[in-house]
């Protein structure tokens, strides 16, 4: 398993003559998925050598692209990728979609996950002779691609698939085609949509729901999605023995915005029932209930929809804080945060209130917004938070601190809630998390909560992954 | 009058190490006022030719200032500005704020508001062979602080705030003291604010809130505050008898950031009562109750709140959008706004749902944002504006449209609710409005929705301010 | 006098459909003359407030230039300006050229020179009530030409220009004409074209030259030359004792660019006899003759020519040293100067080299060149100087260090030589330099050399101008 | 043989704590090989998968650096690239040097030349399963390292370079090792030099004289040089019968900085021979000898000093055009070339002269300057070329036009003389030029004269590599 955890945003155009404009409309949807580097490859359907393009930057969406670069990219056939990268080294040879040459022609890839055998299967490569000039999971999508093994093969990108362990879910771009694909887990949302003539592939659904775009269906675990001229191919490219949907939690938690509909369900519904089922597990008398913006808010309504205890916004988010944005000193007691988030004294001064959050990871922004309502005048603070500790690492691509590092790590919640110098936390409990969405719960992956991981972790996996496949190479 | 309308704000520090840096943050929790231009203006009290520093630049806060900038500065005395303005042709030359050498020494002036004599005066310096770097009205103000007559004057500025009429509040730095002024009217907010020993003030509290100021007072109508090492030195420079204070309502409505006390009112709390009132005014049967945010939110609590009716989110604002965002092509559907702000299909879908809106200026906007609405399914759509309908123009600051644009010019609400092809709308009342404040009503401008000016307007007041002050220039 | 010293270039065109493009090209023919910040204003000849276009800023032409700002100010009639300044907080209100708006319209005014009763004018101003914005002479101009007594003259122009002291060539644009003007010594050059029906007006030849302009003539001492849709009008403002012709002979040995005529001479074939002249005054037996690029290249030539001592090339300069290059570090023996002129070690090792430079004014720079000739080897180091030594301060615009700075402050030559570290040293005699141009010698000023200034300097020369011209202001 | 043709500069590091510093300072000096790109790769020495550290970037030297960065790659060991690529296409994906991981750890290359059987290399690797993420001969390099059947071998370098065919100027930087190679011909100049312990590889020995460091020796045709903390250990890779040095005649004529030695002779000495051969082959009776500079500086040199006609400067180069030079319109006669390339008109004016140039290849600009000066007022020209007529193309790095472009194609020089509109045109002879250079005339390539290729080309080398190689890639 490497050390690199990488969560990302795709969404894919094929078929229409602005393609390459909705990617770009679409990658600014999908933002909050990445904000570290974003790309888009667009091909004419020619196989030329060398006729794919390919534009990729460090930046937001907005900083990335200008109207001459998209000019330049024009093409009925695109693939756009957002990448958000916990690595400090991060340098724009990392950025994708990534483009390659193989004997096959030129092939573009954009990856979202986090392979557990990726270090394993670069090991393998390298030992046959193969070199790599990124430490992206999709260097290895690629090399495995490009096995001339694949080449007498129906589906070679099947056989591609087969021995990737962990989380992917997948955008391939070539003269020929635009695949989709997911791993037997689907831990990672991937949906498709169409409008006209045109099918376009996003991670989430509200990039559809803004372009115009009708919702069709989401790729399935396993699944591997062929879009051609002739229209929409499926097929399952694993041993259905292997197929077990463990669907993120965090996404409806945390990650996903709530104008979005992964696994089924609508994001923002989902969240106002686990503030609902958050208030029955952890009612209090209070004056009044407010989010940590923006991803409290859903919830927060649930909360007090359910406790009947008023709504109201006690925390502002200033939109106009960004990267450039200049520290203070350490001397001086203004912090970032307090500028990024700030407090409606009128609505917290001389209150009981309960403030709704969506997680508590490390805890220090948290303490350091729950002092900042306490110097605002907060009577009583009751913390809730719309799911249960998080206690073990993921996997499968979210960037959690170490387990030392977690505030829950060896505390009890009376603990935390000293730790954060508020009257009282309640968490939601796994049951109640799960009790909100609509698949049976053994469809969803809370490792994060539980410490039981869908997918085996290791170098068995990796071993097993060996013995299984039969990697030949050549 | 000039047809140059500016809409800004103002932050100073005096007598703190970290001055500049205060301006700053300062700046970017005002940067609702104003995103065109920002500057910092800076003393360290000598009073050697040259020694004020200066930086302005076109853009956002976080754009114009570096570490090196703000290094550069670095003085304990401070001033700075962010500047909205309505001139296509937006140029450096008009930042602020605006540095002066005259016979006493340099000044640095920043302004918030409109002279409704600029014309006048500027033609009358002109006659008396002055020159012009600029069209704003700062210039104006400080070729009145330098004529030679206010030379054996206890209070020059005092004589220099007399003849302007119109909206106005200043802050002026020169090596020796701050000085912080408002119009007779009071038309735009100002406020004062203490921390250890130095001395604060900005357009907005919410500013003094997240830096850790203490507010101390407002400024009153028609007053002059000198801040020097000294301490603070209040007087009325003007006759009392043209003090009639007539503080903006739309402060209220719109512009001020939900977390200040403008005039003595949580501008939050204003909202949210405006929000009550307006369900009492406009009662409508309906599902679920949403804001079009950021500017209607307090509102929409206020109205679910006093209607009984669900609270719930109905639009998202992406907040990666910029100014580099590249509009899609006329021929494509897709339009920015959409990509600015989505809606939340799952709350409006088979739902009577009521938005509630600041306020409807020229209506287009909100036409494509209500049929976005309907589109996603709403069965019935209720517009509830926490604001009487706009239908003069603003002489103190506010950009509005002409006339002729405005929607409510020549319409009923019933035929404003048919061209937004919605189901009905609701208009807040003026006594509405005024009942939501502390002061008497008559405190207030709302000038803009009943065509009463509290300031005379045009040649007559011109000719008059000549007759009173007989502009003695030199 | 001020402090302020600034070398600069200007280029205007009047009547020519690509007039802003052609300034645009004249000052990157002039940009030799000023790299600190550049600007153009242009005007359509119409008298409408606000019409005149104006885009300055930081920094080379090409850095401070767009296709975008070139189309905005797209108009028949514009000037231009390339500045230097010796000051270091170099600021963009500074810059030039200065658009102000007074009682008569909108005037641009574009400055190169150096007002010797700047301080005094200044003061004069301010106690009359007028500010400055900038810190440049330009703004003392445009307060003269504002004056309301002005009214009633002929050629308000005239008596703008009569009161000012010191050196300036100036280029002023009105909506109805473009104005050149020269101080009554005609310190620095500047010369009128023609091409077409377009007049064109340049502190250097060159310019014309290369646009396809044919040369008409200089504009001449104390004369003012209006160029309007009815061609060119010419008087002279002073009075005729005033007139002195004292022609920077700096502009000869340094500023201006060899493919110039300068003062009715080719500066390349002055140069060229500089350095003959210099072979006769300082002969020594060598093996080759060399120059330090660029300046020294035509002397270097009639030094080898005179001499019959071969010709070749010792130093090359780099082209791509600029702005952003990053110094070594102290502790690394490489400097920039090293970067940037590189030795030719083959044309040096071994040999008896002279060394053709036009002027050594520290000496310091000097002095690594001369080292680094030793290190690559020459057996003998003749440096010959193309002009006197500079002892003397200039104000009329050229930035010499301070006396105690210069080399040959307490020096004879045999001790520069020593402190040089060189084998001999030969400066051209003052005679020497003025028998290489055409005009007598009372007609340039050489007073960097000799202390003779033409110009009566300080506070007496201050009194005068005030006595002699009883500035009425209004 | 791909089309793809690049002409770069190298410079390597390797025991030095400023490393990164030097290598810097070394780009800059070789910046005139290449403008398109820039990169620096380092390394500790430490073999941490990860360790070694990349900056690359469009543009020059001085763009892409900024101090961050250098500080960023800070280490004892670099090598550094500058790159100048005829594709219009050039993308940031193909700067150099190159990183990569494979079997046996990281690796960073940089090229200088170009392989005649990249095709076939390329299509055999891909044929295995490589896949290919630049159209850059060095990725080609990087996948003959990684071969699987490298790993038992003495120096697996040797047995990468074997195969390649072409021009091939290199330099590998591993965690242990910097090795610098070229291939049997040495159609590329680079040399090593020292300075302490630490060791330095560049393109040109300009390098070395400006930063100090002493030039030990060239490397040989087909020699491997590894410079570890050990010394300096070399050999020769290849089979002595494939040895047969080719040096290119074009370095001495156009390429090669004229401080430089390469291929054991001064580049400036060379070409003031040229000079003199070509007033031997091309004697006319003038008034005047001058150069195109600044490539046709030395060789004018030796002409006048051949001739005895006197020497003197025609063409002055601007300095200050950069990328971003805004061309005139054209419908304006002003043409960049005019503004990059000012005519001494007072040296031409009236005179019969003589214009040394160093090469015509399209004729087209020379056209243009012979135009410019007849305008200016030449009474005769005589072009003096210091190289035959180009007649072929080079398959060995330097991107001549098509055939059917150059004007030498189909032309006698007489006709060439009548489509330059100039008196007399006189091309040096392949002779004559072999005659100025130290080596025997075998030891170099004047293919581009001659068209006899020293490296047989096309399909049966390729063949021939094949059989020859056996390539085993595991």
């Amino acid at each position: 398993m490497t050390d690199k955890k990488e969560y990302c945003g795709l969404f894919g155009v094929f078929g229409h003559p602005a393609a390459v404009e909705k990617v770009y409309h679409g990658l600014f949807l999908l933002q909050h998925r990445g904000q570290e580097s974003a790309g888009i490859a667009s091909t004419d359907g020619k196989a030329d050598s060398g006729a794919m393009k390919l534009h990729v930057g460090m930046g937001l969406v907005r900083d990335v692209f200008t109207p001459e670069s998209l000019a330049a990219l024009r093409n009925p056939r695109a693939i756009g990728h957002v990448r958000y990268s916990t690595t400090g080294s991060s340098r724009v040879e990392n950025a994708q979609p990534m483009l390659a040459q193989y004997s096959r022609g030129q092939v573009a890839v954009a990856h979202n996950g986090n392979l557990t055998n990726a270090k394993l299967l670069r090991d393998e490569f390298e030992a046959y002779g193969s070199i790599f000039r990124t430490t992206n999971d999709t260097e290895i999508i690629m090399h495995l691609l490009a096995r001339p093994s694949n080449g007498g093969l129906a589906d070679p990108f099947a056989a591609v698939f087969d021995p990737l362990e962990g989380a992917y879910s997948l955008l391939v771009l070539t003269p020929d085609e635009m695949i989709a694909a997911c791993d037997p887990y689907k831990l990672r949302p991937l949906s498709i949509g169409q409008a006209g003539n045109a099918w376009f592939v996003s991670s989430e659904t509200c990039a559809f729901d803004l372009l115009g775009i009708k919702y069709v269906r989401d790729v399935q675990p396993g699944e591997i999605v062929h879009i051609t001229a002739a229209g929409l191919r499926s097929s399952i490219y694993c041993h259905p023995d292997r197929i077990k949907p463990s669907h993120c939690i965090f996404e409806h938690i945390y990650f996903s915005r709530p104008d979005s509909r992964v696994f089924g369900d609508s994001v923002h519904a989902v969240r106002r029932k686990l503030g609902r089922q958050l208030a029955r597990e952890h009612p209090v008398d209070a004056d009044v209930v407010f989010a940590v913006p923006d991803t409290g808010n859903s919830a927060s309504i649930g909360y007090a929809y359910e406790s009947g205890i008023p709504f109201d916004i006690g925390f502002i988010r200033s939109h106009y804080v960004g990267r450039t944005f200049i520290q203070p000193h350490q001397s001086d007691r203004t912090s970032s945060v307090q500028i990024k988030l700030a407090i409606m004294r009128e609505v917290v001064a001389g209150k009981r209130v309960i403030v709704v959050e969506d997680s508590v990871v490390r805890g220090t922004t948290t303490r350091g917004k729950m002092r900042a309502l306490r110097e605002a005048g907060a009577k009583e603070i009751h913390l809730r938070v719309s799911a249960p500790p998080v206690r073990n690492p993921c996997f499968y691509g979210i960037d959690f601190p170490t387990t030392d590092e977690l505030i829950a790590t060896g505390r009890t919640p009376r603990e935390i809630a000293e730790f954060l110098e508020i009257d009282s936390i309640g968490y939601l409990s796994v049951p109640g998390i799960l009790s909100c969405v609509s698949r049976p719960p053994s469809h969803y992956c809370a490792a994060c909560f539980t410490g039981r991981y869908p997918v085996p972790i290791g170098q068995n996996v990796g071993k097993y992954a060996m013995e299984r496949h039969q990697l030949s190479m050549f």
